[in-house]
């Protein structure tokens, strides 16, 4: 088969637009063919808003992009496309028969694909030229982010076609699953399907509405199929016997009306196929061993989500919200009058490098932080800063003394060396909380701006006459003996 | 009720050891009852195994953690418990008289819970002392890291008693879905077990293995399904009129056989019903705005995935080190001779702050980076580092002098100012790669340490040979103005 330079597309839509706007970032020029003149500019536009998602999904350095052209001569796409993928509704003589003729104007080496969802891939090749050419490569939606494509040759396939159509996808970042056996549905919709006509009967039957049931899903299950299957899952809810544990266990249930669908007679071999399934997927890893990994995916993905506030990062948020009530209400009434105002914080996984310690530009990440939570105390808050205006850090010198690992608790002072009507000059201290000791230090200069006229500005009267408060208590401390100091400079200790 | 401060566990295992887990690390005291005195042990081991994720899940602020004891008595536990859980095995009979018996030594205003998979909360409370106290709240596994529960009740449930479970299962992190009817499996597990009985009839069949079967979910539905549900899924796929355009659509596929489960018929009242469903999960958001925010959770999921080389951040890691590679052999014929080292950036999304402006530590984050690239070529590697040397950053002086906003390229450029036996003084100049406008400065003092005698050592003849080249080649450029200033000093320009 030859290089694949150009992707012809026969039909465009959805599916479509996503298989270019893939292509196009991974540097394949694609020429998308429809009936329809009015398509070229929806696949533009589709393209456009696939953008800013692909641009995030990888900072390794990419080719240059791809170049879209459209054309509404299928003929023309056909003469000038290395590898076509047909996208057309999903009606099996439509499909055929526009199959069929794409065959006839592309060269015997050109691979021709179908998107279909569940036509089986001997009856669409059935009128090709060169039908050995032909597969099925079913992709999912959005197919610019989401890395699954289901691989499905025919009766007339040649086995070289399945191969070279994976090295194609592969390159532009798919994961092709080959399907061994043609079915109606090949295998992931066979069972996307089975969980909606579940949904179906309960929502007909008012068990449950749409939402509840995407909760049923979200919050539990989902986390979790987000990287492992079913099998996999099932094999740890086993314990230390695995699948075989979890069939005994749980086999009786496939007699109950747990959902319509009725289970096959559990036999032997059928319980062999599972275990031995299950133990090749294992790949000689304990249930501990996986049960570790499983549980670092599921925290960093609620973690991710939170950042989104959606699913369990909503209910993540929630909770820490409640968290830092309760724990500022107790701290309130701890906290002795005139100290310095200071920060904790634990040293994180994702805040370490070799060793485990603590990564150098974590140290200014740790002083920032600190300065947003001496901002809000200073009335510098969302509200402050929708207003035009801001502080920006202008320089920053930090010394490092000592490490810190991960899960460590930490804590940051700051003292307010000085302050005027645009300048803020802070010097910080990083603390172990366990034995005080001191790890960093870090002076800062921090000027206010008006963010529209992008020049310094005073600061209002209110910001001004909290930082001064700070200033004059601080004013009776010892200037620190790291202050104002060059880079290399000995402190006089 | 009363308020939760001790919860008793009615049975251990799995779903018990995950539930103390959970319950201690916010705070709760745990009294578990298992007539296996074995199982002390067991729950302890479990909880342990719980912990280290579980440390992870929240940095917020946590009342100390709850302590745990165990007995053989469920009487002891009952009179001292706030809220009880069962998690004995899922058998009607036993499950019934456990929960009668446990009814009696238990104040009346103490909620009593069954995990129970599938069984329903009427056939559960039928021989109970104060039956209306009692509910199903189903949790998954790992109980400690999934935030689902479901609550049902059952024909002598109080509403009082789901509130009030619903509090305390949110007070220790979880979503409470309550479920509106009860039916056998609940919600969650009918669509688990609809998935699951296709899965047994494909491999029992010869269709896929249970590894291709898992597969097929987590580089493609499984995906999605982490923060949004089979319904909001299909709403999206129906482009701008949703739900009613995917099931006029997909209608026909539901007499397909792309499941063995058979699906209700596709009538006016449950097309309102599923089109009135999604419409309300919506919330008045646009079929664009939720494709973004899909979008955008799908992928950094993956960029989650790959820190864990598994499932869709495999192949994203795989696709990452051919384009690495493919641009290392692109750049190596480009670079011209006798250049400071250059390393190439792009500003990340979440390395911005208020206004998409790029936080200050992160310019901190850059000369890093450029550190360790020019680490890299100076033989500093992963195996040098293995024999217990590497270089420590001392002291750091970084300059701000302009912006950088989110999606732009940068550049960093390092010039080796001096080099002794011990210390490394360089000086970084940050650019934006548009204009060449000059970002930021950073002027650093690394030192090289034996890590295993915590001190200060000699690098390698070989590591000091290649920056002693360094340090020559750039020895003809001028002095940078800003080094070897103090905080606050004026550059002369």
């Amino acid at each position: 088969m030859r290089k694949v330079r150009t992707l012809g597309l026969l039909g465009t839509g959805v599916i479509g637009g996503g298989w270019a706007a893939r292509a196009l970032h991974f540097g394949i020029d694609v020429i998308a063919a429809d009936v329809k003149p009015e398509m070229e500019e929806w696949i533009r536009g589709a393209i456009a808003n696939a953008e800013p998602a692909l641009a995030r999904l990888t900072f390794a350095p990419l080719p240059p992009k791809g170049k879209l052209s459209f054309t509404t001569d299928m003929r023309a796409m056909a003469e000038k496309a290395d590898f076509i993928q047909e996208n057309i509704p999903e009606q099996l003589a439509l499909k055929q028969r526009m199959l069929a003729e794409v065959s006839r104007y592309a060269a015997a080496d050109v691979i021709i694909a179908s998107s279909t969802s569940g036509l089986t891939p001997t009856d669409l090749q059935r009128d090709m030229v060169a039908p050995e050419r032909f597969l099925v490569a079913h992709p999912f939606n959005p197919v610019y982010l989401l890395p699954l494509v289901e691989l499905v040759g025919g009766a007339k396939t040649a086995p070289a076609t399945i191969e070279a159509a994976a090295e194609f996808l592969t390159y532009i970042g798919m994961h092709a699953l080959r399907v061994r056996r043609e079915v109606p549905g090949h295998l992931t919709d066979r069972l996307q399907e089975a969980i909606w006509r579940e949904i179906l009967h309960m929502v007909n039957e008012g068990v449950a509405t749409t939402g509840e049931l995407d909760e049923s899903i979200i919050y539990g299950p989902g986390l979790r199929w987000a990287a492992m299957g079913t099998n996999m899952i099932y094999h740890l809810a086993g314990g230390e016997s695995g699948m075989r544990h979890m069939l005994a266990q749980f086999g009786p249930a496939l007699k109950w009306p747990w959902t319509k669908l009725e289970a096959p007679e559990l036999t032997e071999s059928l319980i062999d196929k599972m275990v031995e399934g299950t133990q090749a997927q294992a790949a000689g890893r304990s249930i501990r061993e996986l049960e570790r990994l499983r549980d670092d995916y599921l925290v960093a993905i609620q973690q991710v989500l939170r950042q989104y506030d959606i699913g369990a990062g909503s209910t993540l948020r929630a909770l820490e919200e409640r968290l830092y009530k309760d724990a500022g209400a107790a701290a309130a009434a701890a906290s002795p009058a005139g100290a310095l105002p200071r920060y904790d914080a634990v040293v994180r996984p994702e805040w370490t490098d070799y060793n485990n310690h603590m990564t150098d530009f974590r140290y200014g990440h740790l002083f920032g932080d600190a300065m947003d939570a001496l901002y809000r105390a200073a009335g510098v808050d969302a509200v402050y800063r929708q207003g035009g205006r801001m502080f920006y850090t202008v320089e920053s010198h930090v010394k490092h003394l000592g490490e810190a690992k991960v899960g460590e608790p930490l804590y940051v002072t700051t003292q307010v060396l000085g302050v005027d009507d645009k300048r803020l000059h802070v010097f910080h201290r990083l603390y172990r909380a366990a034995d005080d000791a001191l790890l960093a230090t870090g002076e800062q200069m921090h000027l206010h701006v008006d963010t529209a006229a992008a020049k310094a500005a005073p600061m209002s009267a209110a910001v001004r006459s909290r930082l001064d408060v700070l200033a004059k208590a601080h004013a009776g401390l010892s200037l620190p003996d790291a202050a104002g100091k060059p880079v290399g400079a000995r402190a006089k200790h």
